[in-house]
C-alpha cells in the first residue's frame, strides 16, 4: 500500500477554483477543521453527505500516513435566523426547555445518527460557547487594528477598511462588494452598520434574548463567523492546511472568517478551501416548508413517504459516495434502490475472497488495478471512480473463482489487503453480515429446520412434524405456515 | 401508580447529616447537580456507582411525575494534581495529542460506559470550559465583596473573612478550621495564600501551562470548584434542590461551593446534599499504584485478573442496585456472581408474567406490596428493600403460575404495571433476553437441531444426521462434537 510520500494528492481549492498539488505546511503533518451543525434541531440529511464527504478525506489522510488533527465544532450560540433571532434560542421557546437543553438533546442526535453512518468522531470537537473568551479577544484586537467599530453595544466587522488594507473581501466566494450591496436581505443591525456588507462579530443581547455573556461592550453574545475563526486556529494555528463546509457556507460564513483571520494576523489563514455540493431529493432542493424533506432516521425506519422501503444507513452511505463530492446528488427511491443492488453485488464478490485459491501464475495486474485505485482518490478524492474500480475487481473475483484468472500468492494477499483498506478503511464501508450476522445465522438454521418439518410431513411423520414446531413454539419461534411456505416469526 | 402529590421522599441530607422530606423549592420542580468526571482518562468503576445511584434518583423523581431538570458537568480544566498540575495537561503530555484530544477521546468514552450501564443522559452536560466568563465573573463578585484576594495573577478565596462575616467554613463536611490547618497537605500556593484553608478561585498560568485563558489577573486558569458553583447556578438558579456526588468530594470540593455560592449571594444554595459512598475492590480501597483496580471495560469483556468470566452490564447495574447508595459496597468474583444468580432467578419469574391467569378472587393484596415498594424508594431510595420486594413477588408470580395464588383481572393488570415501572423504568433493569434475544434464538432453534441430529444417529439415519451437519456448516454454523455432548460455533 502507498503512503503520502509515495503520492501526492491533487484537490480542488475553492480558494483558486481550480485542482492543486497538496503539499500540508508541515511535512506529515495535516490540520483539517469543518464547520459543524448548529444543533437545534435534528441533523439535516444534506449535512450528513457533507460530513461524510470528509470522513473519507479523514480517512484516506490517516491511511497515507498522515498525523491528521480533525477539528469540527458544535455551534451552540449565535446562529442567527434573518431575522436576528438565535436558532437555538427560538427552538427552545418552540419545545419549552432550556437552550442549553436544546443543546444537549440534538448534539446527541447528531452523534448517534453520525455513528450509524459510521464516520469516525473528529479529533477535538469544541463548541462556540466554550469558546467566548477567545472570541472576545479576537474582536478586542480588531477593534485595536481598526477594522472593527463598536455601535450601541453592538460590534461590526469594517470591511471597506479591511479591503482599503488589501484585504480582498470575496477573494473565496468571487463576489464583489457592489453585488453584495445590491443583493443584501440581511437586515440585521442594518441601520447601526456603517456599510451593508459590514458583518457582526458581536450583538448586544435584547433583554429577553438568554444565551447571553457579559463583554467589554456589555452584554451580548458572538456572532456566529467569530467562533470557527477562533475554534479553527485555536487547535490548527494561524494557518491551517484545510478548511471544510457546504458549499452553502462559502459566502457570507467563510468569506467572513478569512476577513476575520487575515484581519487579525496578516496571513491568509487556510491554504485549502473544500466545499461540498448539495444534496436534493427528487430532484428539487429539500425543504421544510414545501415538505420535500427527509431526516436520517427516516430512511433507516422506512417511515416516510418517499421510499419503498427502510434502508441500511452502511447503504445510505454507499449511495452518497458513488456521487463525487462537488457534484449534485439527487437522492431518489429508485437511486437508491439501485445503489443497494450494486452494494450487494460488491459485497457478494469480497464475501468471496477467502475462497480464492493462489496459482503458479498471476493473470491479472493487482499493482495496475491497486495504483488506479489510489489515482482515483488522489484526483480530488474521486470517490465513485474508486466504487467503478471496485465493482471492476467484483469481477475479477468471480473470474478468480471460476479459475478464468489467476493470481500468485503473493498477488493475492495484495489483492486482500487492498480490498480491505480501500472499501473498510477508506471508504468507510461494512459488510453486512458484519451487523447483521446473528439474524443470518438464526435464518439459516431456521431454513434447515424448516426443511427437515417440510420432509418429515412429506414423509407424514407427524409425531417429528409436531415435534419440530412445538419446541420452536415453546422458544418463543412461531412457524407459520402459507400459501408460499413456512416462514418463521419471534413472539 | 403514585405520584409526588400521594407521598414524600424522606432522603438523607448531608449538610444536617439526617433523613429529612423532600420538599422541592418550587412544587412539581426538581433542580438536580451531580458532579460529573474529569475526562483525563478511562472512567472510574466507582464513579460509574455513583452516577448510576444519581440515575435511579433521577428515574424516580420522573417516575412521580416531578419535572427534573439533571444537570452533570464535564470537567475539562482546572482539576489539579497536588504536584499543581492539571490532570488533562498531564495526560496530554503522556499520551502526546492536545489536551483537548483527551477530553474528546475520554468524553466519548464516558457517554460510551454510561449508556452500557443504561444511564439516561442528563438534560444539560456542561463543560468547565464552557463557563469561563462566568467563572471570570464570579471572581470578580467575590472580589468587589472583600472575600477573595488576588497575588501575583492568582485569585484566593479568604476563608477567615467569610467566616467572620457569618460564612460557616465547614458546615458540609464538619471539618473545623484548625482541624483543616493542622492536616493540611495540599502545598498549592503556600506561598501566596493567607491562610492555609484558602482555596484558589483563579491561578496564573506558567508559560508551559497551555490551557489558559486571558482575565483581569492575566492569564490563568480557574479553580476547580468554581466552575460547578457556576454551572449550577446558571442552569438550576442561585438556589437549587439537589447536589449531589461522591462522598469523596464532600471536603473540600463541596464546601468550598457552598463557601463561593453563600459569599456571592448571601444564601445556602443546595437545599438538599447527597454523597454516595466508595465501591471497593476484594475488600481494599481501588488504586493503580496497588494494582488493585478494573474498568468497566474490563468487567464487560472478563479480561482481567479478579474475575472468573465476563458480565453483562445490566447484571453490574443490578449488582450496584442491591447496595444502598450510602453503603460501602465491595465487588468482588463471588458477590457479582451470586447477584448475577439473584437476576436470573428475579427475571424467570418476570418472564413468566404473561402466562398467568386471572381469577374471580385474589389471595395476595397487590396494593399492599406496590406500597411496600413505594415505601422503600421514599425511605432514601432504598434500591435492595425494593430488589427484595422484587424477589417476594418472584415467588408470588411462581406460586400465581401453579395456581396456589389468584388475582383478579384487575389486580393481575396493577401487577405487571408496577412490575414494569420498578424494574424498568425506575431501576433501569432489562431482561437480557430483550438484548440478546437474537442469539437466545439462535441457541434455542440449534438446541432443537442438535437433538435431532442425536435423534437420527442413534436411529442410525446417517444420511439425515450428515446432512443436518452438513448444510448448518454451509451457513457458517459448525458442529462439534465433544464428551460432553454437541455444541456449536460461529465461523
Amino acid at each position: 500500500m502507498q503512503t503520502y510520500k509515495d503520492n501526492k494528492i491533487k484537490l480542488f481549492n475553492s480558494l483558486h477554483g481550480q485542482k492543486e498539488t497538496f503539499t500540508p505546511l508541515h511535512e506529515g503533518f495535516v490540520g483539517m477543521y469543518v464547520c459543524g451543525p448548529t444543533v437545534y434541531n435534528k441533523v439535516h440529511l444534506g449535512n450528513c453527505r457533507t460530513f461524510l464527504s470528509f470522513d473519507v478525506i479523514n480517512r484516506y489522510l490517516r491511511h497515507l500516513g498522515y498525523n491528521v488533527r480533525y477539528v469540527r465544532n458544535i455551534t451552540d450560540a449565535g446562529h442567527l435566523l434573518d431575522n436576528e433571532e438565535d436558532k437555538i434560542s427560538r427552538q427552545s421557546k418552540l419545545e419549552k426547555i432550556e437552550p442549553m437543553e436544546i443543546v444537549q438533546k440534538y448534539t446527541q442526535d447528531f452523534h448517534k445518527v453520525l455513528q450509524m453512518f459510521n464516520l469516525l468522531s473528529p479529533d477535538i470537537e469544541p463548541t462556540a460557547t466554550g469558546h467566548i473568551v477567545e472570541q472576545i479577544e479576537l474582536i478586542k484586537s480588531l477593534l485595536s487594528k481598526g477594522l472593527a467599530y463598536e455601535v450601541n453595544g453592538s460590534v461590526y466587522f469594517d470591511v471597506n477598511k479591511y479591503d482599503a488594507e488589501g484585504g480582498n473581501y470575496g477573494e473565496l466566494s468571487g463576489r464583489k462588494i457592489e453585488d453584495m450591496i445590491a443583493n443584501t436581505r440581511d437586515l440585521d443591525g442594518q441601520g447601526e452598520k456603517k456599510n451593508p456588507q459590514d458583518f457582526a462579530l458581536w450583538k448586544k443581547a435584547s433583554p429577553e434574548h438568554i444565551m447571553r455573556w457579559i463583554s467589554p461592550w456589555g452584554l451580548g453574545f458572538p456572532g456566529w463567523h467569530l467562533e470557527c475563526t477562533v475554534m479553527s486556529t485555536k487547535y490548527l494555528g494561524d494557518r491551517f492546511d484545510i478548511h471544510g463546509g457546504g458549499m452553502d457556507l462559502k459566502f457570507p460564513h467563510h468569506e467572513c472568517e478569512i476577513a476575520q483571520a487575515k484581519g487579525s494576523h496578516g496571513e491568509e489563514p487556510v491554504k485549502y478551501w473544500i466545499h461540498t455540493n448539495m444534496l436534493t431529493l427528487n430532484g428539487q432542493k429539500m425543504s421544510k416548508s414545501t415538505g420535500n424533506t427527509i431526516l436520517p432516521e427516516e430512511l433507516f425506519s422506512g417511515n416516510n413517504n418517499f421510499f419503498d422501503k427502510a434502508f441500511h444507513p452502511i447503504i445510505l452511505r454507499f449511495f452518497f459516495l458513488q456521487a463525487h463530492y462537488r457534484s449534485i446528488l439527487d437522492i431518489s427511491n429508485e437511486a437508491v434502490n439501485a445503489a443497494e443492488k450494486g452494494f450487494y453485488r460488491l459485497t457478494t464478490a469480497i464475501e468471496k475472497l477467502p475462497e480464492i485459491q493462489p496459482s503458479e501464475k498471476s493473470t491479472f495486474s493487482v499493482r495496475e488495478w491497486i495504483d488506479r485505485c489510489y489515482d482515483a482518490l488522489n484526483d480530488d478524492f474521486n470517490t465513485p471512480i474508486l466504487i467503478a474500480h471496485l465493482f471492476d475487481i467484483s469481477k475479477v473475483i468471480n473470474n478468480l473463482i471460476l479459475r478464468n484468472e489467476t493470481l500468485t500468492l503473493t498477488d493475492l494477499n495484495s489483492l486482500k489487503e487492498a480490498v480491505h483498506a480501500f472499501f473498510y478503511d477508506i471508504l468507510g464501508l461494512k459488510l453486512l453480515s458484519d451487523t447483521l450476522n446473528d439474524n443470518n445465522k438464526l435464518d439459516n438454521a431456521m431454513k434447515v429446520l424448516i426443511d427437515l418439518r417440510n420432509k418429515a410431513r412429506l414423509e407424514k411423520d407427524w409425531a417429528l412434524s409436531d415435534e419440530i414446531r412445538d419446541r420452536l413454539s415453546e422458544a418463543g419461534i412461531i412457524l407459520k405456515d402459507g400459501k408460499d411456505g413456512t416462514t418463521y416469526e419471534i413472539e
